[in-house]
């Protein structure tokens, strides 16, 4: 009987290793990281984690401690839809997504965790097995590099083993957009896979000029070219603009992503596990894509999403972008000729250094 | 100048005098309120709140504290519209919504009412002024009163001077709810303004057949006949169903409301103050109604809310609901006629008994 004896979330301020612009956000200097932490009668423990970029951790920690785990604590850890369900309603006033969505999430990563742990499989086996390699592309956060920089950085990504790069778009003057954009087609040659993020930037007739002027470059997609409360405003960029459209990063219910597939808004369905609804949404997520013949990429928390994404046969991209947070990993995400691989240990296989954490916490 | 000098949350857990029921929440013992009171330079102080149904209050003021304050203090009071986006981004990730949206709507209110006072208006006034007398019902939370039990209270209604009542509905079986609203409307004779709230309970077909059974009984609106995700559900509901459809109080952002009101998904808009944005927010949904030629009404929080109904035209009826609030506050809304009048006094005129209200507060 796997029973939840003890549920422990905690608040880490991570700095970033080099600064992160992008068009919506401006400078990001450090990160956000709550963890949590689920153990079970037996001892066994299942772990899950969110993140923001910069602001609302402290209450998704306050959501974890305050409201959620006293509704957990003594439930079995089995049924993960149950209690997903029930901290839903719990803060479904003034819930209903957000920051309660993440906390959420953070849960319910270390419930399949757990689960797997428990099962002896690999959190990709559990949820059904495809294909452990992921192919996966290297997210930069690059807007105000200028083009030398932003090829240097892209020979780095290629040394590390990367075959698909996105970049930032969104400068004020579409034509420095163009150049980049040109620049790094030049650059990787015809056929090499390349995204770009616009975040948020842009009004829908903004975005569909931008992506008129960058349909040359032969984009695998435009990424969140405008707010992502304008569904219709999508679905015209995307019928208008010629470029496919993801989004998802800010979509924090199954029902939103609903929205998107039904409109034909979003061509590129990109859920983040940390912000979602955890594993029990992205799948379902997922599989709400592939019902509607869609392929599935993802947003952050790579570590974990390489599993999601090596049980979903739509799977697409891999987002690999973690924040920096690969230095406080036991074993950082693999990438092979590529392709990220799903580690074959039991759970996640994510193990943080929490003793190197620990000088980050916050009260 | 009217700078802001100080910005302090604070969280209570307010016992309810008698236990409530509805159809999604059960049983409801307590609610959590969080102030939030901002004083500028010259000493001048406005006071915001919301408020939860047992959860989440204490991410709200942990975001109101951690996240937003220090981006706030030394900032000028006079500009709402700079500073609500300001809250609006620095929580967009992970946020959108949710408990981010319902912080932002403590400070917003609070702002308001610093801006009010500042220029010797009530709050209705300096938004337009239109009347301040608001036709208002009192929302019963009532689903398990047998009929009795629901006639007495309609009664005390009554000698309150309400000349408009809401019910719940949502019973396990429909002929229940039939039951009820039949005695209602018996009791309360024809052409007296009466509404049902199913608070979610019903699916979308489920929510057709209950609007079809109760429609020989003359229905101002029936409300939240399913989740608020489901947009074309509602327009499926209010269509076939044949009845007035009002939905809102989950709803936690101005494009939400675009959303129904684009696809007739909604008859009456209906908006609570301390959830979807604040003030700010409020009245750009009551104005985004009036230009669909479509009614507002309001969830909650009627101490304030009632300005905000006396300033738009197309106010319908303000709910008179404040989970037992009233024993707080210095002077409790009065209700002449069936109307409730705004107070002339500046700002919402809304005075807390902070000392009565310190047993109450929560670390």
């Amino acid at each position: 009987m796997s029973t939840i004896r003890a549920l422990t979330p905690a608040l880490y301020h991570v700095p970033l290793p080099v600064v992160l612009t992008d068009s919506t956000h401006g400078e990001m200097r450090c990160f956000e990281l709550v963890t949590c932490r689920i153990a079970d009668e037996d001892g066994v423990e299942g772990m899950g984690y969110t993140y923001t970029v910069g602001a609302g951790g402290g209450a998704i920690r306050d959501l974890i401690a305050r409201d959620l785990a006293p509704r957990l604590l003594g439930e079995p850890a089995t049924t993960i839809e149950r209690l997903w369900q029930r901290m839903w309603w719990t803060l479904h006033y003034a819930g209903r997504g957000g920051q309660a969505t993440s906390a959420i999430s953070a849960i319910d990563i270390a419930l399949w965790d757990l689960k797997a742990k428990r099962a002896g499989l690999p959190l990709y086996e559990l949820l059904g097995g495809f294909d452990a390699r992921v192919p996966c592309y290297a997210g930069g956060i690059d807007l105000m590099l200028d083009v030398d920089a932003l090829l240097a950085q892209t020979d780095a990504n290629l040394r590390k083993g990367f075959r698909a790069i996105k970049m930032k778009v969104g400068r004020a003057k579409l034509s420095e957009d163009v150049a980049r954009v040109r620049a790094m087609r030049e650059h990787l040659g015809a056929d090499f896979p390349m995204m770009a993020d616009a975040n948020m930037r842009w009004g829908v007739d903004q975005a569909i000029g931008a992506a008129r002027a960058l349909r040359p470059f032969d984009l695998v997609w435009l990424e969140e070219p405008t707010i992502p409360d304008d569904v219709t405003g999508h679905a015209r960029i995307l019928r208008d603009g010629g470029v496919p459209i993801a989004t998802g990063e800010n979509l924090h219910t199954l029902h939103e992503f609903a929205h998107f597939v039904r409109a034909e808004a979003v061509s590129y369905v990109e859920p983040d596990v940390t912000n979602c609804g955890g594993v029990t949404a992205f799948m379902k997520i997922a599989h709400l894509a592939e019902s509607f013949n869609l392929p599935v990429t993802s947003h952050g928390a790579h570590d974990v999403t390489v599993h999601l994404l090596a049980a979903a046969p739509n799977r697409s991209y891999l987002e690999a972008h973690g924040f920096g947070l690969d230095r406080y990993l036991a074993k950082p995400l693999r990438i092979v000729d590529g392709c990220a691989v799903a580690p074959d240990s039991a759970g996640h296989g994510v193990i943080f250094d929490w003793q190197a954490l620990e000088a980050l916490r916050v009260e």
